[in-house]
Order: structure tokens, then C-alpha cells, then sequence
């Protein structure tokens, strides 16, 4: 963030912001989403509409409901100018849940953020978002177990990303 | 586009340009579409084989009996050579329309764009593209509706897209 | 790879590394999964655990049972440490096979591949990968014939990326 600005840097920086807010909601790190929004940052969501502050009060609830989500972001345009841009990136929001038939607590969106960002402070972080629902699909009744065991995600501290970091990056 | 060229710089641009082919489709912005591909661009698509023009012209009908598209691309391999270029990117794109129960409105399909991309006039563009089908889902009754108000999108000057852009870049 | 050593090459490195797992995978092209990691690379699956080459033993058999895949990636967080890499990678990975009513060959699974990557012999490879698994689809009876005549992909020499890489880059 504080590395040298160019606007591939701008745009390489603002990749990772919207990567690590999917990061943030799936492994139910509220501060790492809060942190992907400037302080007076806002947020225009189905069923939601109002501050960062007031979002993250929002959404932890909601994801809390659910066994688990993943926001698998695809298609993106990035476009800097100056210390503003504008990012439209598309993504599956993937919802899943108990019971599995209930159609509320496993369901995929698709969706298109539209972000205003801002270069404040040393860091690119969102001014504004509009979290645009295009389609949403049920999943009732469609997930099943895997059929083997193996490496299984959690949304607590003994997620295997947070050892790994650690290990390798001596993080945290 | 008129940047300084290197791999690297190369490789945004058409990174770039293979997203806004998405968001011209998706927004029904063909000349958005048209664009992507130089004059003498030649696409072969699952129902269609001829020149840009002509690809322009079967599409514009096709989206229109749809009520929305998204094309979501994923895994990407872009390799610069010269001004040649070579390109191949996964993606699916989810289709919606009416009545829902109409699998042939409804259906997500699973594509491989093989893209051979050119330098020329100071841009990089399509030659030659074939969007290999991989897979097609029907998505007959699957869709439902979103379970609450917000942000919507729309396939007009209205989608909140372009005044976004309008008043963060001063575009159009 | 042998290309000048920053951050940005390094990442760009690392995502080119891990979509041409993907490529390797769903062309059956075996040489290049193992390619992707190092000699002495470790591989955590569903139902699997060990090196890269008891994987790709593993690996080969299991897709042969299936008529295709696709390992569509999509949110990714690169972050390197010098000759060390961390990188979270989401997909999805999407089967289909014969009779299309086997849930066994034909599903969707939704993962994150957490890699440690190192930086060894002039190249970026994977040192050590799990491959967390976040959710599985039943797709049994849910693919359709396309609509349409158009191109088709191949898991042999004869699928058009290959001649067209070999046309534009004069590669093999």
C-alpha cells in the first residue's frame, strides 16, 4: 500500500482490497472487511443501505445464520484516475447452511460490485459501494457431502490459510 | 492502450479488453462488444461463424429475447508474443429470462474463450476468437427472486454503472 | 520466470503457475500439472495426501473416469516473502461425465487452494498445496446437449488451443 504509486500499482492494490473483503466475509474476520472500507465508507447491499460501521453491524448476524459463504469474484474492470476510481467487479456469492432444504440459508447470488475508491491516508480503500444483484439461484436440496475426506475450511483462527501465513510470512 | 509497452503492460491491456467484451455483452453496449475486436475480426461461437460485423448483428437479436446475462471469466492465460498474442479464459455465463421454467432462457453455459489478439493501430483487439463450449446447465426453475430490495441492474444509460463513472472519471 | 525479480513479476509468476494447473488438469496434460510443482512438492486433496507424483498417479485414472472438466479460479490473494509465496486461490470445479445422472461424475465443487510457494531453479512452483474443499453441487441431470453446432474442446492434442498456440508462438 505504501509502495511506490503507478497506475498498475493503483490497480494491482485494488485487486487485493476487493479479494481480501471476499476474504474477510467468508472466514467471518469482521475487521478485515471493515478495514477494506474508508472509516466514512458506505454501503448499498440488498437489504441494506447505510454506513460501514452500521454494515459490518449488519452482516455479521446474517453470516453467522449460515454454516458457511464463498465469494468467488470473477470479471473485473479497475479504472484509477488520480486518487479516485472506479472498480465494477463481477462474482457467485455462495450460501450455505441447515437445514439443506431451506432455500434461505443455501442459495447462490450472482452479483457485480460497483465501487467508488479513494487513496486517503496512504491506502486505497472503498468510499462507496453498490453490491448489484443480477441473478439468484436456490441451492435447496443441491449440496451433498464430499465424497472423501480431506482439507476442510473453517471461519474461525484454525482455518489452515492462518497457519500457513504465519509459517511462511510470519504473520500474526 | 497508448502506454508504454511491455509484457507486463501488454497483458493488463488485454486483460482489460477481454473484461470489457463481458461488460458490453452484459450491458448490451455492442458497440462496447464491436470494439473488442479489430475490423476484421473473425468469431466462431456455438450457432454462429463469420466476421465481427455479422457476430454483432446474430448477437443483438439473441440478447434481446433474454431478460439479463453474465458472463463471469475466471482462469486466464495470456501469452504476448511481439504483437501477436494468445490467450485462452475460462468463464461461465449465467442467462435469465421468461417464464423461468424455459430452460432455453434459463441456463448457464461453461465456455473456454481461445482469443488470438493483435497489436495494431496502437491497440491491442481480437483477430480471431473461438468460444469453445465446455458445458450447459439448465437453470429451468432455478432462479428466484432476490429476498430483499436493493441495488438492481439494468441493460440501459441507467444501470448505476455508468453515472458512477460519469461522476468519479467525468466520462460520457 | 527467468525474467527480472520484483513483487509484480513474482505475482504475475505465481497466477500464471496456477492457472496452468488448471489448464494441465482439464487437458489431461499431466506433465504440465506436475510441472507446477517441485520436484519435492506435497499435495493435500479430498481423499488424497502426498507428493506430487504419488498426485498425479493418483490424479490420472480419476480423470479419465470423467468425460471433462473445468477448474474455473477466481478470487486469489498472492503474497510474497522474498523466495517464499503464500497464495489463496478460489475455484470452482466443475465435472461432468457418463451416464449425466451419476452425482459420482457429474458435480460441482467450490474449493481454495492454499499454496506455500517457492522460488527455486529461476522458478516459482508449489512447495506444498491444500486443496480445501467449501462445497459440493450435485449436477446429476442438470447438463444439457448445447443448443447449437460450435467449437468443442478436446482433452488431446487435437483441442484448437494447441494449434493456435502453436500458429501464433510458434511453440511444439
Amino acid at each position: 500500500m505504501t509502495a511506490q504509486r503507478s497506475a498498475a500499482a493503483d490497480r494491482a492494490a485494488i485487486a487485493d482490497l476487493l479479494a481480501r473483503y471476499c476474504r474477510g466475509v467468508d472466514r467471518l474476520d469482521l475487521e478485515l472487511v471493515r478495514s477494506c472500507y474508508h472509516a466514512d465508507g458506505v454501503d448499498h447491499h440488498t437489504g441494506f443501505d447505510g454506513t460501514v460501521d452500521e454494515y459490518v453491524a449488519w452482516l455479521a448476524p446474517a453470516l453467522r445464520r449460515l454454516a458457511g459463504t464463498q465469494h468467488l469474484v470473477s470479471t473485473q474492470l479497475i479504472e484509477p484516475a488520480g486518487d479516485e476510481a472506479v472498480a465494477e467487479t463481477y462474482g457467485q456469492a455462495v450460501h450455505w447452511g441447515d437445514p439443506p432444504e431451506d432455500p434461505r440459508r443455501n442459495f447462490t447470488s450472482g452479483f457485480r460490485y460497483l465501487d467508488h475508491l479513494q487513496y486517503r491516508g496512504g491506502r486505497w480503500a472503498i468510499r462507496e459501494r453498490w453490491a448489484v444483484r443480477e441473478w439468484t439461484r436456490s441451492e435447496a436440496g443441491m449440496f451433498v457431502a464430499k465424497e472423501a475426506d480431506g482439507p476442510s475450511g473453517r471461519r474461525d483462527a484454525d482455518d489452515p490459510l492462518w497457519s500457513l501465513r504465519s509459517r511462511v510470512l510470519g504473520t500474526g
